[in-house]
């Protein structure tokens, strides 16, 4: 699923504390998780005494230069990358960690998830006087805790956690501590590595790979972990609460090098794609993937298949954020710019082209009619995962459901609207095959409508009042 | 008093309420004001809606291009500009006016003056949970208004005022209401003006002027103007209290071509210079200025003393922020690259220097030696107020005590210092001359020690836990 | 290869005449070619009247937003994107399209390849009093154009052509012109393509089909093509050359999707891996690639070894031009944020690695140890092309010949350096397997030093005597 | 004539030869030399082997930060501001020093003045193959020099030199030398001043005094002068000719503490007033300037006729190159941004207004409503030069002479228009007044049309057939 309009995953995060280029570290975790999000990033350092910060729009690598990273001093430090929701996305005051001086001094936070009453949270703050200066739903937990009642900043945090309800793996750092906490449900994804008597948080694996960090374990469900120059404490201070993993992790979101919820996420997508070989079969001459991320699943099919492997979509991966287009328009031209469709690998071919998923169904369309284009005789769609049908609440930035193709369509006419020869997706005991077929402790909402904890908040935005005047268009 | 170590304006601020095009006057108000503050500027404007806000570092031509201006919609806005204190001068974040959304909506502010209990009111708040978002005093007034109990915005104002000593004129916009206030003492000037059936506000009448509107009349110490559609109200809402007009006004900061406190600001300084005249005659050849500033003193003075008026120093006027000096040190330096000595006008002269105050004498000794460097064979120098001897704390960034050299020297100390054949001041009474001698009603405090408001506040800035990378050195 | 120090393409180019949007096909096949050079990139319009250019540094998605492109008007285009040499890479008036106005009016030119007389043609150039605008070879065929005693662009362009020696394939762009030229020798690739009645050239077929054009057919080494609105003339003004087709593109250069001289690369690739696995077979349990330019090989190896591919080495894409690494080093730091090592794919397996050279071996031995680390038991490297021994005079940034682990070391050598079990180059005839052993009409001397024209100039660049201020460091 | 729309001065030039810090005084030169050009402005400075150079659009010490500014290395320096003509006046290309590297080595250039056959020279060298950077006549200069056969730099300069005819003061640096020359009329003026055995040239002596330069003498009309390690040496390489110094330096261009041509500017100025005031008095009660540039000369008129003399106008010096006014426009509002007219002081008098000159005459009638509008009886305008009547053609950017409004009426119909009670020009005679009467040697064709040196060129620019696609509105 290589282009826009597709499931997107939110937001990447990175803490270390006890390393002497903490911000250092956490900018090349940063660099590690760029793939869950590319709007904007920042990073918060800690000396021990004070703060320093940095934020801006755009990629790790362009917005970190060496003399910030060399400014970003100190032990410890925190970072995050965003991959926004609608609404505001462009503004770097949205940009994370979100960091304030309050009454206790300096405290910064970095989010991955998305809470379900932060609306209410929030209407309740300000009748009582808080000042926002925001619009993301992690501000509210900024403000629980400036206003909680404990006297450390452990009691506050969970004073303030104990209010909010959804989806969150948090890192929070102060001058003098890190708090890395995820929520009970456990949606999102929170590891724990280390390196060299440091100790590294992230999202996934790959970001401790690239510091040399020895992976240690998931940070559990519920679980918040204090880390200060005494060392790390481990506490469970949230009521408990069933398991909602999100199984989209496996199938998509994560780097295919990440180890998620201690599994390897490329064998998972070999096995999603030798599930899918057993469960939809079809007479062709070679597999396809739809590059990048449909190629293990693509390698998995092939070989359950006993069929060729073969690139014949070529990913040009030097790729900006938008392309400008002629007004006489080329065709396939939204899938063009990042696939190119080989002849010589295609012409004549009976093609089995392999992908994650389907969003809208319109790039899946262009893609399929490419591969016509450059001389398939047949061309068979199979998607390693069941079909979309619901929109995510905790942390996913999806289409609502009245733009996925699967809530509205059955198989075949999804089939029709893409113009394959045939289209089949894996089914939702496929899904978990490669688990034992274990489906406990798992979210799977987005293609089950099962949403272990309900959306509290009206959904319509908080309309804004204030505006910068060089952010209008 | 030309060169940089001098007194220096905190801030001027405007407002436009009605008129179709109000943030192009505020624009053009600040322009005129912006002798009052050259390090930050910005703009709020209301279509009656929502707020929208852009604010810059450096001058007011620079940070509004027409692009942004247009984008400043609206029939409402207000503007200021700001010549920081120590401690952030260069941080955005505290550049006004300070903007936010809070429970009842969007809220700006633009603060002309300096409050004296800022500090312990920020530490109350903060106990309570607010979180503040910059490290300047007018921030306390907006939380202030957002923890207020009343219903209506002006009731929540006056309940916020009534909490704050100090000095303050103040522009507040709403969405839909803009409302203007001068603190009870009245320390600084705010005037009420009008153009094509709008109002506006400013530090200044040199503002009206500009933008073509009519002088109507000071706002008066402890009045709360509110500008709604249905028209002007005006109210005295706060306690009274004893009048504090700054004097230093008529003396230096306020531009010559101003009406201040009903009275011109040109005419004050010819006067102050007759009556220095009078008071302190010396035999001389010529009388020059310390341009710009000195120029209607000399003017007053040479007419009074009988004596030709001349040009001896050159201003040049196209001077950035700061001169790049050789390490192989230039005479006078700092002094020379504003200002210019005519050996053509001053050689073999005996030459009356009028100033408007002496603050470390420094400058004045460089001004006099280059002017003795050129050919002078006398130099007498003239000061149109009495010795500066403490520091101000309504709003004048000025140096402490220990660096204002009328603070622990007597004239002849500082006559030897600065290297002049004679030195004379004007004196208290002299000053007040031109008022008819009448003192009642002014704060002339930095010349007499006589504070009208006590401060409370410990005079250490916060200690900054937070920092942007960006902006360290 | 897919990290630094090993050999960079120097240019691609492209050029469109007769389309209405003739700067957006350029900048898009620019994006297609973005392979060829990142570091700078131009594209110079013309409407039939007046030529518009605009060049960068950096991508090329970043160098033209929209408000450019659109002001590159016209139906005429051409573009450039370039990798340079050493000595003023980082200077943008080094990039091309090289655009000047001389006495005939304006022309502007983009080259892909080196001149070997260009030193000599310029001192002598300049003797005559020309005066150099930048130090990149190519300015040198401006100087003789504009020098150059023939009436028609045509017939000056030939005359300037008739004294330079070297690789050349040059797109000139008149007012109301476009002239394509390559070199006799063929060395560098330039292929021919139509679109709805426009002509496109470009270095590549990718170009072509980002743009929707039909491959023609090549640019015949020596042949001027000349598009004008009265349609396209062909000539041969040059005289004929043994032909020096660079096997490098089969090898690394040109993106798998492109057909170069008449053959699919992806399939050339391919091809090289199986003669690959005949010449250098190993027992081991799965084939590895390098990812990308390794892929397509490795493919081919394990087909016709009959193991199984798997993606052990996932590759970060968001990778910048720098990475900041920390001061307490990181294992394998260049290599790894490029390539991560895949443990559950590696570990306990006897793994053959593909990749396509081997240039200072550093990278190589990183890659090997880091496989190694990831629980690899033995590590078989195999490379697709022969052992690469000289540097490249005619387009290619190689190393100079010292620092060529082959032109040194022989392979057992280079195996106990970079660590493997094994080490397998492909031989020089494996090479040709693919084209039916024919090796007549290409240049090879990367690998056998059989030079097929004498570099001339002294090598060592002309001494700088100018410098831009903000240039240095 | 403080406003847009009047003559504006082309160029300033600064030149260091064996200082350690050149380039830091060529910089401080060109910051007293602002008033001569702020479109742009540039320095080159030499080490003795290598030249380095930036430039920049805008005001110098925004062009210059420190940074840049220790980068500039070298003991010999020199520098340029330039106020453009028409056509390409905000190109970057065309700033100045002009700096190649030809076949002799690097050499750079900084013109003040205006070619007269710079156009048919451009031509004959495009002829020859030559290829032109700019469109800036300078560079006619540079190519001639290139193409010199001479052996040295001075004799090439000179070769070059001889060819050219029109204004020149000219300061070229090559990586060992320094050389100075004036045109043998002696149009613009250079001088020559010296520090701590350094050697310094400058357009002003203003320039002379920030860097603590001893003025040592003019540079003489037809005079190069060569500064090498060796020292100083003057040759006087090219034909005599009658002088023709631009008289239009002491009523307006140059500043008014420099001293031009041997006098003060500054009384020469007064003594215009003073003239003024016996060749055409009239009753009034206060005499004012339109500031900065009359007020020397309502000085002198005031002292003459025995009158007070009143700042009645106001000027804002904080003026940004453009105001953005409203859409629904303010009176006067092109001179209120930059004069604030004193109804305090004009109230019920009748007001003398002394200005330097009237162009199209739009301003002048602005200032004149503008007092009038202020409350003055009665206006009576002085102007202290004669009509200003034909455009100059050396190196002065004026309005052609249609837009002259002295060309086409004669003092009455300029009165009515500019709605004064009376207006009186200074005469011809009165004009040279100040020097004994003696005009010989003296340039005043635009009071009086008798050009010394015709012009020779089209008068129409060269049509541009290159535009970067930046700079284009």
């Amino acid at each position: 699923m290589p282009t826009e309009g597709g499931f997107r995953e939110k937001c990447g995060v990175v803490g270390v504390f006890g390393h002497p280029e903490a911000a250092n570290l956490v900018y090349l975790g940063l660099c590690a998780l760029q793939h869950r999000g590319q709007e904007a990033a920042g990073i918060v350092s800690s000396d021990g005494q004070v703060l320093v910060s940095h934020r801006g729009l755009g990629l790790v690598t362009d917005i970190f230069p060496e003399a910030i990273i060399r400014r970003l001093r100190g032990q410890a430090a925190i970072g995050h990358n965003r991959y926004s929701t609608t609404g505001g996305s462009q503004h770097l005051k949205n940009a994370q960690p979100l960091v304030v001086e309050y009454g206790r001094g300096g405290l910064a936070v970095a989010h991955n998830g998305n809470l379900v009453n932060a609306e209410r949270l929030r209407a309740e703050l300000e009748a009582r006087g808080s000042i926002f200066q925001s619009t993301v739903d992690t501000e509210v937990i900024i403000h629980l805790i400036a206003a909680a009642t404990a006297d450390t900043l452990e009691d506050r945090v969970v004073e303030a956690l104990q209010q909010v309800r959804g989806a969150y793996s948090l890192v929070f750092l102060a001058p003098d501590k890190l708090i890395a906490v995820r929520d009970p449900h456990g949606f999102r994804p929170l590891v724990l590595g280390r390196v060299k008597g440091a100790w590294v948080v992230a999202s996934e694996t790959c970001a401790l790979d690239l510091v040399d960090a020895e992976y240690e374990r998931e940070i559990e469900p519920g679980e918040m972990v204090v880390m200060t120059d005494e060392g790390l404490s481990s506490y469970h201070p949230l009521a408990k609460a069933p398991g909602a993993k999100c199984i989209f992790e496996y199938i998509y979101f994560a780097r295919p090098d990440s180890t998620i919820y201690g599994r390897s996420v490329y064998q998972a997508r070999k096995e999603l794609g030798r599930t899918l070989a057993r469960e939809a079969p079809v007479a062709a001459d070679i597999v396809i993937p739809v590059p990048d991320s449909g190629v293990p699943a693509a390698i998995g099919y092939a070989e359950a298949a006993g069929l060729p492997f073969e690139m014949g979509l070529i990913r040009n991966h030097y790729v900006g954020r938008t392309f400008i287009e002629p007004r006489d328009a080329i065709r396939h031209f939204g899938v063009k710019v990042k696939l190119n469709a080989q002849r010589n690998v295609l012409e004549g071919k009976r093609v089995i082209v392999v992908d994650d998923s389907i969003v809208r169904g319109t790039t899946s369309r262009k893609i399929v009619k490419m591969i016509r284009d450059a001389g398939a005789v047949e061309v068979h769609l199979r998607i390693s995962s069941p079909p979309t049908t619901n929109p995510c609440y905790y942390g996913i930035d999806t289409p609502n459901r009245a733009e996925l193709i699967a809530s509205s369509h059955d198989v075949e006419e999804i089939r029709r609207y893409i113009t394959a020869d045939s289209l089949a997706y894996l089914s939702e005991e496929g899904m978990y095959a490669f688990l034992g077929g274990e489906q406990a402790g798992f979210c799977d909402a987005c293609f089950t409508g099962r949403y272990p904890v309900p959306f509290e908040d009206t959904g319509t935005p908080r309309q804004l009042v204030l505006f910068e005047a060089q952010d209008e268009r």
